[in-house]
């Protein structure tokens, strides 16, 4: 018998690609996280499909880009009835659990009109992007509306930590020397301690969940698919001791940035350069403030991820649990004189990609860092594959990873990433003057170049390989020409050839290939299209029945 | 008090532009479709969104293009959610039923998935395309399972037309010397008449049930929509008398083609042009004998639209409905050496269309006939405009012609038309050995060219200015390098641009943009982005208090 098949799929919010030791960081220190590396493949070059988390992660839940599954910005509904890697695993009886955050919002009108009854199972699936919702936590628990009682909260607050709003009183809080709060969001207070012991906040707590969802599901001997998905290292930048003075300013790396790049800058750069995220954290003084914080909160997810490890080797799970770390995007912290997320240089959306195959297929390929063009909407086919369900490329617009895992001679890999920011909804709109409806950004690479490219705008261009900083914009430069062509090219191919037909699949497509060169596949159908006359039809009648007696 | 108002959207199939005299035909005279035309507007150059029945008619049953409804070939499920032309009018209070053809065909997994129940209303609109289904009826009873059962069948059976498949036995077959049944299929026996009176054929039937769902409306106040769709004057081409015998051989137009298109075509039309129906239909003895059917076949729906017309006439419904006729492809009928459709020629993907507006505000426009490009999705608009609806430009991609019919010296119109084909599971796949992804061509015209392009096939480009007959392909023109390029920027920014955020309104998107200006909209939701310290935060938070002290 084939012993039963798990996934673990760890995401991090707003992780960069580069801030681990096993992607070269040269003062942060991954070592658990380090050893899945050892074990598994790291993938160099994985780019996520938007550059915010609630776009980004519903490519990931859905193995689709952003313009097929039309949740494009932050807070924007996941249309109802969009097929999810939850249903996919579903249908070969994995159960697939939400431990942590999704960012998804449910298309309440959508299951109004369809008559969906939210409290369903069916509809609780269709509001949490196809998850069981183990633990939903979103991981912002502001003083309103935004996501109401979460569990965490009572956790807290049975562990004493009391307030309106715990989350932020105590978790993302620091004290003053008078015992004063200090408000977490501010930057300025990224050098405090969160006002409770480590082992309270938010990292340990949903690992936790996540081991007592693991041990559920293993006594019921289910085969699983646990989404772990931490809030951290998202902003409120502030950790708990002892992460949050584990790292100083000397630690911090120096911005990556140019004069030219403020000098003379793109203008959708230039309208998110005067964010003010962008704007204080192209000081000096805030990176060295809130980097330290932002290593520390990594530093104590490596940490959890020594605990999970131990506690999945304890119960064999390494044997059978197919693991992947990542991150829905990554953090500018001051590059290019910008924070945040949005936009297309590699440390916004580009992420690290770690996945452990389990099989001993897979053993060739141990330790391997890889170069491929990887895309998150790609984890999705990944872990059906494993799991052992057909591909469904009608649907699925990204690649199982499987054979580059277990060091197959793949015929071919993708030769471009795409990725795309909806910019509509935000300040940048008003900058440019643009309508709503053109405010779209498409960023393609072929590993070599860089295009970011949308109406209304010009393009972007980085050269990645004489400029792997991604320093100087080439949009304007006739020595690029070539270079901008090509990737528009394969740029327009890929805007030609969405999964859009997602009812039927390419088998449905294809079934009359067989008869096509012997016979008007048609006519079994009663359907006589083009027909002149009688004897013309008898001929065709006659060579069906030739086809099938040869079968 | 308002009148209610009424929408009734008659659709034909298969009917070309050309083949209505008051769009210029010289034999074929259609006095009241005529009519129609003097009382509102006819549309000279209205495209659909794909030339065959099913994609075309999903774009205009949801006012959205193929690549957003994913709907790509006949046969394909429409998926379960697509939001509906249906879906907007009944939040209207308007009913909005179907007589006729729809050839919808049913999302059952996605149905399955989201646990609707297909006899639920709510079922039963999802799998009709949105409509409620007076009458449905394809117009194919073949002798299969294609659609069981139709109400039409059990009609001729009850007049004394029985058979196992009356449809086929009696309303499509003709009548040899002897008696004998001649199969209407069958292209040579297109000038015999079918075998029933007219009065009981499939044109005269559908406008009784229209008038009779028109009259249960109206005798319950309702405000309607019936969408009355005709089977005719698609295939099985075959008409009963009188229509049999109206129109001879000398009635037909010379087939417009040239030697040239046969002996260096684009191998898409090729493999087009090597298709049974395609081959029949550019032999003349084959045009002259089906032809005058499909002539008489027409002219049978313009008697119908005169008993039609005279029925709303005496219930004063012209005061009150917006009328609009039209058909959701051409037929090329042995032009450029091709029969049915697929293609891009006009004759194939423009279709008439004419739109009456009872409103006085369009008496200016009686009569007129406009060049502006309408498509077919923007019927939906229109009929929400009508009826009294918002825009929902994030859900529907067409645009209102009301503007157009009321005489508005509009801002602007659109400048390009598009149309798409999905010829994947086609012969013309195996015969360019594309993978089935690749499968795509893209029409866009701007009314002086027009450019057909895909994935892995050369343009095509006519210059309908100077070739409008579309016999000279000038795809590799070097000196129409401009003209294909300045297309294929305009379907790229198409493209870019699909409405798939159909889950929040322009508005939602654009609700921060009166407090951008002033202050931080975020910090409303207590989500304090890149603040650093108390002071900054505070003084944002007082700008918010003078933006609402001044409204």
């Amino acid at each position: 018998m084939t012993k039963k098949k798990n996934v673990l799929f760890i995401m991090c919010d707003q992780l960069r690609y580069d801030y681990l030791s096993c992607a070269g960081h040269p003062t942060l220190k991954t070592p658990n996280i380090d050893s899945l590396a050892a074990r598994g493949v790291r993938f160099a070059n994985c780019y996520v499909q938007s550059t915010v988390c609630g776009p980004s992660r519903m490519s990931a839940y859905t193995g689709r880009y952003v313009r097929s599954h039309g949740s494009t910005q932050n807070g924007i509904p996941l249309r109802v009835g969009e097929p999810t890697m939850g249903d996919h695993l579903r249908e070969l009886d994995v159960r697939c659990a939400l431990i942590g955050k999704t960012h998804m919002v449910a298309d309440q009108e959508g299951m109004q009109r369809l008559g969906i009854d939210p409290d369903s199972i069916i509809g609780v699936h269709v509001a949490q992007c196809g998850f069981e919702p183990y633990e939903r936590d979103d991981g912002l628990h502001p003083s309103t509306d935004y996501d109401a009682d979460p569990v965490y909260d009572t956790y807290l607050r049975d562990h004493g930590f009391d307030a309106d709003n715990p989350w932020e009183h105590w978790a993302n809080s620091g004290e003053g020397e008078d015992g004063e709060n200090l408000n977490g969001w501010l930057l300025a207070h990224a050098d405090k301690a969160a006002r409770i012991p480590q082992e309270h906040s938010e990292t340990p707590y949903m690992t936790r969940r996540a081991m007592r969802f693991i041990e559920e599901a293993e006594s019921r001997g289910q085969s699983w698919c646990a989404h772990l998905s931490y809030i951290k290292p998202h902003w409120p930048y502030i950790v708990p001791a002892p992460y949050h003075d584990m790292y100083s300013a000397k630690d911090v790396k120096p911005a990556v940035r140019a004069v030219s790049e403020r000098d003379n800058p793109h203008p959708v750069l230039a309208a998110y350069q005067r964010e003010r995220y962008s704007v204080n954290f192209s000081r000096d003084e805030v990176r060295e403030r809130v980097v330290p914080a932002y290593m520390g909160l990594i530093k104590q997810i490596d940490d959890q991820m020594g605990v999970l490890f131990r506690f999945l080797e304890e119960r064999g799970l390494f044997e059978n649990t197919m693991i992947v770390f990542t991150s829905d995007h990554g953090d500018y912290l001051g590059d290019h004189w910008l924070g945040e997320k949005y936009m297309f240089h590699d440390v916004s959306v580009k992420v690290p990609l770690i996945v452990y195959d389990p099989s001993p297929a897979a053993d060739a390929t141990r330790g391997a860092v890889m170069d491929h063009l990887v895309e998150m909407i790609d984890m999705a086919p990944t872990f059906l594959d494993y799991l052992g369900g057909g591909a469904k490329p009608h649907v699925l617009e990204g690649r199982s990873v499987l054979s580059l895992l277990r060091g197959e001679k793949s015929s071919s890999w993708r030769r471009f990433a795409v990725s795309e920011y909806d910019y509509s909804g935000e300040r940048a709109r008003l900058a440019l003057a643009l309508p709503v409806g053109d405010c779209r950004l498409f960023m393609i690479t072929d590993g070599r170049h860089k295009l970011v490219t949308g109406p209304g705008v010009a393009p972007i261009l980085f050269d990645l390989a004489a400029d792997p900083d991604e320093l100087v914009d080439l949009g304007r430069d006739p020595g690029k020409a070539d270079a901008i062509h090509r990737l528009e090219t394969a740029l327009e191919r890929w805007l030609q050839t969405p999964a859009n037909r997602i009812t039927v699949s390419d088998t449905w497509v294809t079934s009359a290939d067989e008869k096509f060169p012997h016979f008007d596949p048609l006519i079994e159908q009663g359907v006589l299209i083009g027909y002149w006359d009688e004897a013309e039809l008898a001929g065709q009648y006659a060579a069906r029945e030739r086809w099938l007696a040869k079968r």
